[in-house]
């Protein structure tokens, strides 16, 4: 009964910040750190890698478009070489401050339009994957269940991770409701708490619909932008521990 | 007589370029690559990256303050802890690439006003020369002779490589006469050459004033972006080989 | 018998330059003016709008998505009213630069993957539309025969100039031949004179299919980035002062 | 009895913000916005300037090194002219704007490091005021007493309002007591409000060392990124108010 608490992490830049980093580092297991194209600066990452070392937590690297102005939320038109070129930059980016502060790289996955391009689009997904294991063949990718993303790190003989969003609704084929349909966002705190019992004790998830599905994954998303992220990340630490669970990092799950 | 020379590539930016790149990486055996700080994005990288591993030259990280407008040039005031995590990014970024074509930073050197301000900064000498080793103990410096980054370099037990302006007039102290004194700017080829001899199989230099000094250099810097830049490089490469010396990568050399 | 000869200029950035900007200003009459979004920077803006008050040439603002790394060339995901901000501010921008030369906006045209939008998707279209004309009434906008621009300016009360692409083959419906088909390009510079004539003196021109059909168009566009463009200008110029025409900027025709 | 209450607004950044602009929107009378080179984006530029409109607060632009990273609190090194550019560029793209949300700018001064440098450095406040009047020789700086920036707006025949920094020491020359002395920065809110209404009613500030000096200025800055910034300015437009004063922006003063 081991499980991973994931969040994105070093989404500021420059005077602003985005997030509680440091109240929801001491909740988490593994963080997802921004390389400085949707959001985070060197000095930002440096300070968020620092944190990660300290608290034990996963370092995993975020990566985007180039997108400060919209957060990496829109999409830009990219031919999968360049998209390669751009991910191993900020790869590498984070590495290089990593190093200094004697932590590593072990996980990565996709932000915004990235990530939503990358769970849809075969192309994008490969694209992601094998600049990611030309970078690291032992990187993990984390990914959404049945994601293209998925298949592509698997394709290469990569380790991918599943996610689990705990306050999102779940369709009878396990991919996510949509937003706007009834049940794609879960605002109950005990509801969510019990759908990560249910995921860590039983690996199954009731649908939107009232079904019992199965839902084998690894380690549990919580977005650190919402209101009441550091509630919820502290909550399901909680019960975890106290349903005899562990939460731990990625890289040291088996 | 080994010797090597040296240029900075991979200047240009999206579509734009600035120097020909792939004709001096056929006469030089170092290049100091942009890293998207001054000049340079992901994709100009990678190929700059590939064109060296393939010619056999040594890659090394040009890094700069966060100026494309300016390409660099413009001093922007930064206190050192900022300044060493841009350069970790910078490095980290090209490693990032470097990697996956299989080649390796092994020296690095300043840019622009950067550069100058390493030359005389002892604090920015300090910053640029602790974080570079901080992300490899073996890299190597290209530096100015007398300059506050070989200082900086040598005190923290790093390996400083020292370089020759060819077509620069030099002053009876070692240092660069001033641009607008007379002599600071050689223009004619054949003396460029003979001075790239005497260095080469004397160690000397004749002064601005014509007095002769000792100048132990291990690398030749041609710059890229000035007209006639391929003539100088093959030109040079020429005449050294004519003397029975070698045109050696600094990471060759013993 | 008059008409417009258009380039787009001032689109070098910083230190890098792309076109030949004062050799073409001597040959045409109007200047699309990058603003600093796909290229151009305030100061080469500046030198720009200078130049083109001196030559008589009229100037336009040549608006893009925020993308210099991809010189405006990757379509990025913006909802209208999103755009409208950043056509307002491109415009502006000129704008302030050209009161302080004693110079004026006349006209406007999106570049890169902006412009294809603008002719193809009717809410693009219509965005850059209004958002220009709330900047000002007067603006005109060049475009190509029957695009979505052409409509959106025309439905919001706006002047529309037609755009000839004198080295560009066409089809029976007055379309441009997609590139790759044969005769989409057309690099005999004498060719291209004879269709120019025929653009003046009949309103026509001769499809890659050798259908004659109407093209009444006030304005041939120049590319200012390919090689022999000075020379296809200057050219053009002559030919047309021979045939008794004249080149007037778009401002002065009637 | 009429004073203006002066605040730096639109400081967001995509999807970071950092001040509550609604909320001091009611309480001041002019606002400077940020021309997005230190802050701000068109979108945010857009909503700010429509805030104000609706407010009746007068629009003023803010203006700054081209920096986002370092929220323009950097000096980068820049010559007269370039920096002159720079300040055309951003007074249009702002203008741009305004002419749609039919607003207009009536004042300006510059953030941060520029504006510390526009303070003390003559050519660097030069270049601002000149600048300034190309784009529109009415428009008002917002000046700090005695700075180099009142001189310089003085010359060149432009109108200068002088600022008082509500929470600010005073040296007994009239110049703001350095940050570190004590009685630098007054926390008390009390104390605060107690200066404005002698600067209100008799012109005067008490000193540091308790001396009473002359005060006589238009306008009152109101920090709006620290906080309680909301509570201050409302507190001081109560005061003002309650003394029989009024709160005016600076063009609705004669």
């Amino acid at each position: 009964m081991k499980i991973d608490i994931n969040s994105d992490l070093g989404e500021g830049f420059g005077a602003y910040t985005i997030a509680d980093d440091e109240a929801l580092m001491q909740c988490i297991s593994s963080a997802n750190v921004a390389c400085g194209y949707h959001a985070g600066d060197p000095m930002i990452m440096d300070r968020t890698i620092r944190l990660a070392k300290e608290h034990g937590v996963d370092l995993g690297a975020h990566v985007s478009f180039p997108d400060l102005m919209g957060f990496g939320r829109r999409k830009i038109d990219m031919a999968p070489p360049e998209l390669e070129a751009h991910i191993l930059y900020q790869l590498g980016g984070l590495d290089g401050l990593a190093r200094r502060a004697g932590h590593r790289i072990t996980h990565m996955n996709p932000h915004g339009a990235l990530g939503n391009l990358a769970s849809s689009d075969p192309k994008i997904a490969m694209a992601v994957a094998s600049a990611s294991l030309a970078f690291d063949p032992e990187i993990a990718f984390l990914v959404l269940p049945g994601s293209a993303l998925e298949e592509a790190a698997s394709k290469l003989g990569g380790r991918a991770i599943r996610l689990f969003l705990a306050d999102r609704g779940y369709l009878s084929n396990g991919q996510l409701a949509p937003r706007g349909q009834a049940g794609a966002v879960i605002h109950d705190l005990d509801l969510v708490a019990e759908r990560v019992i249910d995921v860590l004790t039983k690996s199954t998830v009731t649908t939107v619909s009232g079904e019992v599905i199965p839902m084998p994954v690894q380690s549990i998303l919580v977005h650190s932008d919402t209101a009441g992220a550091v509630n919820l990340a502290s909550r399901l630490r909680r019960e975890i521990t106290t349903m005899g669970g562990a939460v731990v990092p990625l890289s040291q799950q088996t």
